[in-house]
């Protein structure tokens, strides 16, 4: 037995005080997922191996916990391949489980299984933790809480103006003034490419421009010369330095590239319908250097990032694939989705003092205790004030005052209940505000849950 | 790649119709827990194997899912143990973290890991899920969620009696009639035992008790008989059969028994103070042979159980430990808690049909969609309505419109708001009532979100 236990690394506890803050950013998102006539739904941690495997890259296979077989099963460990170097094998000979790695491949599973009992287009959201088995290290943790909304069954690019709408009404919740909404399209970095003859390297493209954020204009530029053979590449430099939010200037200059004009108009669309909402209060950008990986994206891609604090990432990301539920079998079903940063959105909530004051109070009043016989004649009240909604807690034992209001302070409690000999003679209470230490008497029966 | 996709047995998807009453269930538990003055935490899924090791018994080991240690640590899999026989040591070569299996031992761990930065008495509560290697069979999961209250480092029985009132708080706003709490205490279970000469058989005593419901009272004695040599079983049955719900007796009875005394005096307080509140609903009652298997109680148990259905077994029980924190070394830490069997809750609510009409419809209002054209003058109005709390789905595609309504009386939503040409120009909207087929006009500017 360990004398000083501990949670694994890459995991953490949560404490009352963070917990709280954490829901409170949860029960937002959530509201508006209901808002906007999204439907929760949940799956299992574990997965079957053949689920997970083989959707997320070989890193992300590796990266993907695995189960253990239990009971008999581990008898057919598989000894000979492990022998050989073969660990592939000899996994697969201990394990056909593992456990959620995202929510996507997941969502695509849950809906290729259960496609007949589902209404299409089908508008669903989940918030649920994954687990990854990277190095941890700060920021990066093993098991975290992911939250998406996704729409399945419909090219409809109402979609995409609803689900940065849906955004917009989130972030504004939280408190944030400073939000922009970055928004790309697969078909437009495919036409870039094209452009500057890249065509065949389109995800090593891709995957350089992606990293403009992190590595600057200059080294992006490095690593695309490489890339290439010829000198388009000083076009580059300018189109992405000058021109990389001006949106006309690509559907001129991409005018005779297939393919491409639909991708413009679709952004024109959006940015026009969402610029002409009044109710919209944040930013929103074409941005040709907006990547998001390659992965599953095949149309509008779109990126939630703070104007104050830019270093922190994106707190939320997401676009259109057009073909994902196809690994499980069921086609044709144009897929579009967004999901929130929630470790990161809690760290810029704290650095711009956006939670709310008392957010971490566990509850409204403290009984102070003075023994079962007291603590009878106030039952009738304590119930009445719960029953109203007042979050009440009876200090345990009939200990030293100080002690029992030192227990107050330390949850930040505004509102002590005080009943002892004097009052219970007289069938009165004494409400002690913590605060400021002022306190008035009450008949019991004057007490209601609006003193408080 | 499998053709049927699906998730591995013993698990399960929750589809919206569902989860929206599962979360109802929680919702109540969560609200009831507040004002209680519990303040919730997380752990995390994954524990360190020497965390939850030896903690739940040979079986309960067993039962732990282990997770596969990844990367370069595979290669240090002990073969040689794996091929003499020694999986145990095998296991433990390739992994060292598991899948939580309960909420208490990861309390345990918490309470001793944070105990500097916690307020004693410590009132937590957490709802998450857990993980058991059981063989799956209909209503066993590999994969559920508890939702656990407890105090740790108090003995006041004042704990006792907040939690009784907890649940009975609880079960009443479930829409619960028929709730009954059995109530007992572990040093009386030890004074019967020793009454009939099994005082060093506590344990199968107990468990030869604790199987009464379920394969009643005559196969119960039948065991108690192969443990005993002497003749003192014969009063064993008129005491269970006659005297079980009758605490007079047995304090009488027991007079002469070590530490008898104390837990028939905690109990006959308990229950006269609940038996006087005015507010308590349900019916509580002394039973002897309630016994909770044995594990780490040390004091007062309790169960709660359907008089109108007993089959379904207990809806939730608890009861004090004395000693579960030093497990992790944090020692003189006396706790009680309780928990809710949330599957067995849902099944016995959707039995006596207390789930409100309603619970599973996704959204308020469907906008039937003609086209961006039509939505754009729509826009102000959905956001308006939103604001204002209203769920809203647009129907993402303009198409026919009994498609349109099809998938709203699918989704049982009651109120469809149209606007097509004619009242484009008009500047209205027309409100349908899908249930009744009833429609009316409005002008755009005199709607609100109290027509809904």
């Amino acid at each position: 037995m360990s004398k000083s236990p501990s949670n694994p690394k890459g995991t953490r506890d949560f404490l009352p005080h963070i917990l709280s803050k954490r829901n409170y950013i949860l029960d937002i998102i959530k509201n508006n997922f209901k808002l906007f006539g999204f439907s929760e739904i949940e799956t299992p941690a574990l997965e079957k191996n053949s689920t997970l495997l083989g959707k997320y890259g070989n890193e992300g296979d590796r990266l993907v916990f695995k189960i253990l077989n239990s009971g008999d099963k581990i008898k057919k460990a598989n000894l000979k391949a492990h022998s050989e170097n073969n660990y592939s094998d000899f996994i697969d000979s201990v394990s056909n489980k593992g456990l959620r790695y995202d929510l996507t491949v997941p969502l695509a599973r849950f809906v290729a299984q259960h496609q007949n009992d589902l209404v299409f287009p089908f508008k669903r959201f989940q918030i649920q933790n994954v687990w990854r088995a990277d190095r941890p290290q700060h920021g990066r943790f093993q098991e975290f809480t992911q939250c998406d909304a996704d729409v399945i069954g419909t090219n409809s690019i109402l979609q995409e103006i609803e689900l940065i709408k849906l955004y917009d009404s989130v972030f504004s919740d939280l408190g944030f003034e400073d939000i922009v909404f970055k928004i790309n399209h697969r078909s437009i970095l495919t036409a870039l490419a094209k452009y500057i003859g890249l065509e065949n390297k389109l995800s090593e493209f891709v995957s350089a421009i992606d990293k403009i954020d992190k590595i600057g204009l200059d080294n992006v530029l490095k690593e695309v010369e490489h890339l290439t053979e010829n000198n388009s590449i000083s076009n580059l430099s300018e189109i992405l330095s000058q021109e990389k939010n001006n949106i006309h200037h690509f559907d001129k200059l991409f005018q005779n590239i297939l393919h491409t004009k639909k991708g413009i108009e679709e952004l024109q669309t959006i940015l026009e319908f969402i610029c002409q909402s009044s109710s919209f209060k944040n930013e929103i950008r074409f941005d040709i250097t907006l990547a998001r990986g390659l992965n599953y994206y095949t149309g509008t891609i779109v990126e939630v990032i703070s104007k104050s604090d830019t270093k922190i990432g994106s707190l939320g990301g997401g676009g259109r694939y057009d073909d994902l539920t196809s690994l499980f079998n069921f086609k044709n079903a144009s897929g579009v989705g967004i999901s929130f940063g929630l470790d990161r959105i809690y760290l810029l909530m704290e650095e711009q003092n956006l939670f709310p004051k008392h957010i971490d109070k566990s509850f409204d009043i403290i009984i102070i205790n003075f023994g079962l016989k007291y603590l009878k004649k106030l039952y009738p009240l304590i119930d009445s004030l719960r029953k109203n909604g007042k979050k009440i807690n009876i200090y345990p034992d009939n200990v030293k005052l100080n002690k029992q209001f030192s227990y107050a302070n330390k949850h930040k409690v505004i509102n002590a209940i005080i009943m002892g000999e004097n009052e219970f003679k007289k069938n009165q209470i004494i409400i002690k505000n913590m605060v400021d230490g002022t306190q008035s008497e009450y008949l019991l029966s004057e007490v209601n849950s609006e003193l408080f």
